[in-house]
């Protein structure tokens, strides 16, 4: 069986619009082939298969009873150019193989296991397009520009609406390779998600004097650069200072850029991640006080410009305790961890509960072809969630 | 007369290879106009005037006595692109205001005013090619590199040689724009220059690993970018502590340079200058050894070459002094300072004893239409050349 998963999974990473590579963007042709894959599986399951109106593909493993309450498992089937085989789809097919493991048994709740359209946002710069579907939150300026994407993938735009999920459902759960080092480096296979962080990301600007880097003595410099460098490394002491934070100065930009030129203007990008907003915001702008107080020591000028202030969403704490105990009886240290990287869980969360169960990324590479999951790992996986179903079963019983 | 000198330099900015603009490179067409107003004010001043086959204008005024020695004073006629009128030119035109002070009044020794056809390395990326022929040292792979130019000029590129100073040479002189704010710091027209500083210059690279910034907690991570800027900070707190060093990093690129990546490998430069080889040799290898150690502290690989390493050229003693009695004479303050950019002066230093003078530069604008020089600076400077003159007529006499 989990031969079986990360098979599946490396046999969906075949189908590509770039050969030698997996790159499958928003109803792209690939994604046929994959949908007639997972189809077949799902139908094997015993799932009634639906493709919605914005290319999710859905398959419902019915309830015991009618009117039965519903549980969807699920992530997203698109790709970024040249990825793994694992990044969304292991969610698509762990689900599929928990729902092959019931055998036909029939549980007082009805399973949909979805797998989204989109999550990546490579095709049109915005990220999430098939969660947002579910929940009835796809934008009104979006459809024109994704309206011929999906006719020409055979769907019907002005149908996405019927997409949205129907309010039976009572939770969601997404199985995610973590894309980071944390379990690696405690030597765990699982984590269980307990929120999703808030995003803030700016531009920071520091302007000085550029001049002769020979005739300019080190005291009559307003040297951008080492103004901005100063800064940098207080955002990494105030980052690891403040427990959860993360903070990157992944982007610089020295103006007029020549080795014998003193810096008069830098340009940087500032990420800031934590699952408590107040926090995130708290150090965002300490952040910039301290680039003030920098600037101002060295006659310089700073501006900034917030690009994205994206809330903390947490999962669902009823079944993120389901999931804590689910992995406990498999015998595995519980340890709850957030996702620094946004996933369709937090999309969904608006709507409904949602747990999310990550799995180990040897040597926290993802977004890459060496992305990979031990088998073992996958075993655990589904192991937790056969508990999980086994909870929500007699809680629903 | 000061009016004049200055004056003059702002006519011959008018002659240029790009219109609006002064941008006059290495025997370019526009310095046959240069070469032609030059020309008539050595005459007018009684210079008997040549152009070598390098494209050096030299006006001779000759001396009271037959087999006299000759003292040189000059400076450059190219410009860098989009130049001020001051640079290099100003040198040129207060040596023939100097002669013209004289007013045919006949010296112990001769005097020739030397307009070097090219110091700034524009055309060719080879600096001083001017200089390098009066004493006799164009490299034999450059000529056939600039042979064209030389005939395209109508001049013989096979008599270059030529252009080498004779035996009789007892000294150079030259004015010129500090291009830096420390004289205007200072509240000082005029800085009598002791030595150029030698330069080092590298190519520093930090490597870590490019990592998300969203799911890479911050004591799992290896910044390239925040290991390079605590060594940014370094250098500078170094050259601060180091008198007389500057130290600038005006270089830098971080990989993969997304906002939401921690960088994995930067790239920055480094240029180091200091009037004794020894500090600055001693200071480079400082820096290094910070950068090996704040990189093995953050699991970073850094590595270095060596891109230029050209030592410091110290100006004739005897002649300084000379120049510093003059300055006194007239009531300045005395000022020695290092010149941190390279000059005609340094290359000629090699031949003959050598001296130059700083003009002070307002708000230390250089190589931009914005150069400029105050008229009373200038004054100072003719005054100063003339008690230069007198001093060592004396000496001669």
């Amino acid at each position: 069986m989990t031969k079986g998963v990360i098979e599946r999974c490396r046999l969906l990473a075949e189908f590509s619009e770039e050969p030698g590579f997996t790159t499958r963007t928003f109803l792209s042709q690939p994604m046929h082939h994959v949908h007639e894959h997972v189809r077949s599986w799902m139908e094997q399951a015993g799932m009634t298969v639906a493709i919605d109106h914005v290319g999710n593909i859905r398959g419902v493993y019915p309830a015991d009873r009618s009117n039965a309450p519903r549980l969807f498992i699920g992530s997203h089937l698109d790709t970024v150019p040249r990825a793994g085989a694992f990044d969304g789809i292991l969610g698509v097919v762990l689900g599929i193989a928990l729902v092959e493991s019931l055998e036909r048994r029939r549980l007082p709740f009805a399973i949909e296991v979805i797998g989204f359209s989109e999550e990546e946002g490579v095709r049109y710069g915005v990220p999430f397009i098939g969660s947002r579907a579910l929940i009835g939150d796809i934008d009104e300026e979006l459809l024109p520009r994704i309206g011929p994407a999906i006719t020409a993938f055979g769907l019907d735009a002005s149908r996405i609406g019927e997409a949205r999920a129907r309010d039976n459902a009572f939770g969601y759960l997404e199985f995610h390779i973590e894309q980071g080092p944390v379990l690696e480096s405690l030597g765990l296979p699982l984590g269980v998600v307990d929120a999703i962080s808030g995003q803030s990301r700016l531009d920071v600007v520091f302007e000085g004097q550029a001049n002769h880097a020979g005739t300019t003595p080190m005291n009559l410099r307003r040297d951008a650069l080492a103004g901005a460098a100063e800064w940098i490394s207080t955002v990494e002491r105030e980052a690891r200072a403040t427990p959860g934070a993360v903070a990157t100065v992944g982007r610089i930009a020295a103006l007029p850029g020549a080795g014998n030129v003193i810096p008069g203007s830098v340009t940087t990008s500032l990420d800031v991640r934590h699952t408590e907003d107040a926090v995130r915001h708290a150090l965002v702008a300490r952040l910039l006080r301290c680039a003030g107080q920098i600037s101002s020591a060295r006659c310089l000028r700073v501006s900034s410009e917030q690009r994205l202030d994206q809330p903390a969403v947490a999962m669902d704490s009823g079944l993120v305790q389901t999931l804590e105990r689910a992995v406990q009886s498999t015998g595995f240290p519980v340890h709850r961890m957030p996702s620094g990287a946004g996933h369709d869980a937090m999309i969904v969360a608006r709507r409904m509960p949602a747990a999310m169960l990550f799995v180990r990324s040897p040597g926290g590479i993802s977004h890459h072809p060496d992305e990979t999951v031990l088998a073992e790992d996958v075993e655990a996986a589904l192991e937790v969630g056969m508990r999980f179903i086994e909870a929500l079963e007699q809680r629903h019983g």
